[in-house]
């Protein structure tokens, strides 16, 4: 189906002073976790919200004196990144509507999967959608739990939580206050911290937007909670969790950025250790380790320091390149590669190589890399990949969504190999991906490398006993 | 309260080939009517409905790859002079929404006087608005009413038209087809047109809009129709419409563009006539009749052909100059002034002045306009206005809000032209205006010279009988 | 040759305080004169000019922030149109150079023939240029004069003006001063001002900008005169002037803005004379006299008045249209000139219409306007052009480049009549022309009309005995 | 004085095709040797030259249409970080003028320290400057020699090195050829390469340019030689070099790309070999190595493999932030701080930290790096240097312009020390830097850690014998 699903980064805050900054340096913290457009809404101290958003990265939506125009001492932020659908403005988030109980805005991280159903049904009823996101459902239909409560907002965002299956970690405006909540599965990252000089309160996709407005880290946002934030303190309330939480696993080997602590967790150190357990099941004889940058950077460390092989940085990133280059002609092709990306020829040539990335989807990029390689000098390269082989789509909010664009869900490792052309090729075992995060298995969302989810999802399987609801959805 | 009132030009064009560039000729030619956003909605093969719009001019906001990219052979357009309210792209028409019957998106010129009780209802329900316009409110009716009529759109529209109250003459996008509906009293002007060469049919705000696309003019719609818009022809339904049209007159005076018929009138001829009428309710003793470019202009040239004294451009605007300079300082606030108007002092000086505008709202203009003549020598200065006194609001969709805005709401003539500095200073007369025009008193809307509406409005007297619903609106 | 020839506006001003507004303002008001760039140089307290320039309108290329960069109390300005050559920013001026005595700025309107020959020469001299106009050699020649007088500007500026051929209205920087320079036949105009409240002085292309400053119009500058303008008044030298001036007749046909008075004549009053004497000398039974708006419209007021005919605003220009939109297909070209000018059917239909217009230079245009009337209906369509045929090029400053680009160079009027498609076509005579401007033929530069030029140009016939050089030029 | 001094990167291409693409794509892999400004000029088929230019990054100033907009198959580009002086489009290169034989363009790199006295001699003869660049007097000069030499191009780049003194490696356009030329000590960097598929030649400042562009690596151009370079071949010409070359060493320690190979060494391997020495004289007992990303990445590798620490990357680079963001406040100030920079609290807590960076200028981010750690619970935080300290300005290409900027010129190391906050401080030796960059110390430039310059600078020191010309100049 053909709803928007989206990686994205979300931030709540509530302060005692004007919240804009706060906002936009949370949000640039977030940034990796989607660059196509960013948004913000505040809350005036009339109560009326304003939302400014736009198309690009979080400094180019907003200059200073846009930050200024934000009035208002609580206020959410998103940054999206759109896997499917269109770029246009109007999918840009929070999304922000006026109900009877005054505003409601959302900003979502993760996917609905029964988007599409309530959709159906709401159309049914004669209601009306600007965007094809799943986030205008949930903000509309938020906006009316809100009314059938009498505004009881808490109670609102119950019914609606009772209602949605899928992934989401939401940050929202409703009335005059602020939430934070997090699907029962705990399946996108969400954590609270206490802004300094008690100046407030906040919630973020990711710790890194706490340490750069100097908040204390306080705790994750837990599966299926809600959380009221006021500059002076925050309220939970649980609304009943899965049996088992179901954390995205691909946060830790990719998306988080690396220097950000989720669910308990480091990523780098996440990163490392899977690094060296790839080095444990699948050593080679060879002469340096060579990270991917920037991705495979902590992996690669990591099975350099558990093989003993020197880490040399023999694919060298271009810091000033942030995309493709449109200019007509095959050789301006093969000169974007080389742009974002030059093999070193000293460090390579006639080396035996141990090429470290986080993960292969297509097998295009890693195709390249090796004949970059190969073309420096490389006297042997030795692909290593520091996650599974990733043979079944995301329905959760990573943008793997269809099987024929997944090169491990059609093709053994043997026949990526030879596709990709290097002289040997090894991923992580599942095992050693578990134990190198340091979380129960079953705590985790292995779907894209095992198949089994923790939601149904038509067409698929789910993850042993552990599903909330069960009644199918149509995707 | 504080919903959205403008003026506004609507365009709708079924052609048998793309019509993107066609409803940017159009918006173009309807420019006067609002420079202060503009967009289009075509509807491609496939059913979907793309929206562009954006703050500024139609060239500013459609360059042409904007244009290339709105695909399909049905569109509608709108230009925005935003009157009240915000100045924010949320606000920018069409407004479009997908349905369970497909798009429905409305372009709107007029204000719906009960939208804000329709607005409070649907929010009573659980509805939720992104912007705080009437025509939001219409569109999200007009889905809900689709909907119920199982995807009737003419039924839809006869059933939304039941429950507006107030001047409104729209171009909509409905499913699959494109429709012009016009007030049961036809405030607004709307007119049908049909494209050179068989090439599909039209409507527009006004007949210029027809002449830059080569359409022939067909009829304007009458008050109350309902007309579906196709490729090879159009078909009208009649709703009930009211016992008296109530045209605006000052669409004849000022807002419509002099080379456009409406409801079977020229502009420029009324404009004439007027000034002729004038020439002979309020002669004077002088020796040049000079116009306010460019309002005055036609106006001007009535009056000096019927008092036989020779016309002067004695006050010159500046073609190049769009806007107020924002430069601090009070030489530069003059400067502003003598950027955009120089008076011509070789023709004014000594000179008896007899100076035409259309009309005189707030009096700072004319203060200064008198001012102006007065420095560069003028003898004698006599003001002469092609408008009755403007004493009361317009709650119909010209930018007269306010009483205390209004100078002759609290002010006699001889206080006015003790204010402005002139010598003399004469108004047309209601009978004289009413003969200029040619059209019977009773089928026009006088309501902002004559206290008397229409429609009912909170607190205002209503015009004779001719009431078609009173239930009392707040506004 | 391929030197770059324009019209240009320019303006100085030296005043008691930031002069960067005044500028701003005065350039606004002669956006007439060019709207392809503008550019300001201002001259710092510490003797560092700074300047900014940039392709577009004055406010395009000056926003409030840019304006507020320019620091100082004396500056020059430019507004261009390039009617030859790069529409590049390099081109812009003012041209500004660092020389052993000081910042040299030039803002210039005319034409130097010689200015490839001077070109050659520097270069030969082992010189090079940025630009390719003759401005740049004027300001580099004149740093060489400058460097060579020992920093006597006075004496340099001389020495520039006894090398240089053709038209020239200067605004200079020069070390710590500010000059107005006018060439020896006064071909261009420049006149000289006061500023309110004893603010300084000022020079400028034409009054309008002492009007928008409110400066009072002390005089024009003398042919062959420089003039030294401070913030306390202004020295004046003359350098050898031409025995009779050659003041360019077609600022008061077109040039120039009809409310400016240049060498002692309002250009309205010289345009409402032509239109008269065109009235006599070619009257024709007719309904209504219609102008070509905006360039029409003086010239067919006193036809009007003169003839006795009424005048009609019979062709409605689009005032928010500046410039062709560029949009594949035939169709779109015809829109945009429906788009620019739009006939008013009821007023031309079945009538005999006398269409006003300054000039006819390719006749494509004046071809499509009566085709435009013919196609509303006009019975009749008499075309009266309000300068004489121009039947050569100019090479003093108006865009008449080559001969074959005239259609009077090589057409009779009656073959021009075919060509446009008139029922008549008549054009005002060289006497009635130069008698309605007021001032002696000798003193007027008619060199398109009369192929006679006040200045040796290779190839071209010199006007009586008035040569005060007569080097050949190659141009 | 004042004169503009830059770090740059330059490019010159004589390719079979089209080559302004290939200017673009090598300009962009030289982006970090200068940030502010881009420029490319190239030399079309009929010799003219035409030259775009901008500030900011290369890919802002050249979107596709720009790049299609320059036509030819000759071509130089240029990359500008501005270190002193203004930061305005003038000063943007290349330089680019028309001679008498010709355009003549420059694209320089490096500082000619007597331009000063070669602009003062110029202007004394009347000559006459746009901007105040050292690349303008050399332009300008370089037109001279041309015309004097009848347009021999190799001539009059003979003459015109005979002339400057300071470093520079220039890439030109002389009429209608293509020149790479570097100073007679080679202190900036400058190769040569051959395109691939006998596609043409080029030169650049760094050998990644040559990467992108999958040219083969010739070699680099000597000290003192002129090389033209077709798109069959290239020709040089030796002029007299310096006894000894004066090698930049900073270009290893810093400036470089990592990935360059700079005659003859790979600076990434310089780097790591310069930890290593670091690690042997300056020992330290501690847990883990951490870099400051990312210009002391490759130092601290070197560091951790010789001293066989861990090394962890404690300090992570928000990659989305390329400046500083201008929002009032002490709190935004912070944020700013760790926006950039966050320090990694789980790796850093508890631990002895050695931090590496490449040098000190200031102090001022070392003292904030050394509070970043110790905030994060940092045990002990040790400073190590990967340049000797550096206590005299550069006169040569870096931006050390002043004594009182360098803290290592006032400060002995047990100051700096206090002043930055750290538990132990320690710079590389001269002898280790030169020893693990591989060069004789006699063939490298160390003006900034020594005192002693190759080039007599007034008021400075000179290097052993090894001066070619010693007139002292005014800088």
């Amino acid at each position: 189906m053909g709803m928007l699903r989206d990686h994205c980064g979300v931030i709540a805050v509530a302060a005692k002073e004007e919240v804009a900054s706060s906002l936009f340096f949370g949000l640039k913290s977030l940034q990796h976790r989607g660059q196509e457009s960013a948004g913000i809404t505040t809350l005036a101290a009339d109560g009326q919200a304003r939302t400014i958003k736009g198309m690009g990265l979080v400094d180019n939506v907003f200059p200073p004196e846009k930050v200024a125009e934000l009035r208002g001492q609580y206020g959410i932020g998103h940054v999206r990144y759109s896997t499917a659908g269109r770029s246009v403005v109007e999918n840009a988030q929070p999304h922000s509507v006026q109900s009877q109980f005054g505003w409601v805005a959302l900003a979502h991280n993760g996917d609905i999967v029964n988007a599409p159903a309530l959709l159906e049904g709401l159309k049914a009823k004669g209601w009306a959608f600007i965007t094809d996101s799943d986030t205008e459902v949930a903000t509309r239909l938020l906006a009316k739990k809100l009314t059938d409560n009498g505004g009881n907002a808490m109670r609102a965002i119950r019914d609606l939580m009772g209602e949605l299956s899928g992934s989401y970690s939401f940050t929202m405006v409703v009335g005059s206050d602020l939430y934070a909540v997090r699907d029962p599965f705990g399946i996108r990252p969400l954590c609270i911290g206490k802004l300094p000089n008690d100046g407030g309160y906040m919630a973020a996709s990711e710790s890194v937007a706490l340490d750069v407005l100097g908040a204390e880290y306080i705790r994750d946002v837990a599966p299926g909670e809600i959380v009221r934030i006021t500059r002076d303190g925050y309220e939970a309330q649980q609304t009943p969790a899965a049996p088992h939480p179901a954390h995205c696993f691909f946060e830790y080997v990719y998306f988080a950025r690396s220097d950000s602590v989720i669910d308990g967790q480091l990523a780098h150190e996440a990163r490392r250790k899977i690094g060296m357990a790839l080095a444990k099941e699948a050593p080679v004889e060879a002469d340096i380790v060579v990270p991917v940058p920037d991705s495979g950077r902590a992996h690669a460390s990591g099975y350099a320091e558990a093989s003993g092989l020197p880490l040399r940085e023999g694919l060298m990133k271009n810091r000033y390149v942030h995309r493709t280059f449109i200019m007509p002609g095959q050789d301006n092709r093969e000169r974007n590669v080389r742009l974002k990306l030059n093999p070193v020829k000293p460090m390579i040539q006639g080396k035996r190589v141990v090429v470290v990335d986080d993960s292969i989807v297509r097998s295009t990029t890693m195709r390249r890399i090796v004949e970059l390689l190969r073309q420096a000098g490389a006297a042997q390269v030795h692909v290593r990949i520091a996650s599974p082989p990733i043979t079944d789509p995301c329905y959760l909010g990573v943008d793997f969504h269809h099987r024929d664009q997944l090169v491990a869900a059609n093709h053994k490792v043997e026949e990526i190999r030879k596709l990709i052309g290097s002289d040997s090729l090894a991923y992580v075992s599942i095992g050693g991906l578990v134990q190198a995060i340091g979380m129960p298995k079953s705590s985790m969302c292995l779907g894209c490398v095992t198949g089994e989810y923790p939601i149904a999802i038509e067409g698929e399987r789910v993850r042993g006993q552990h599903v909330l609801e069960d009644f199918p959805v149509s995707t």
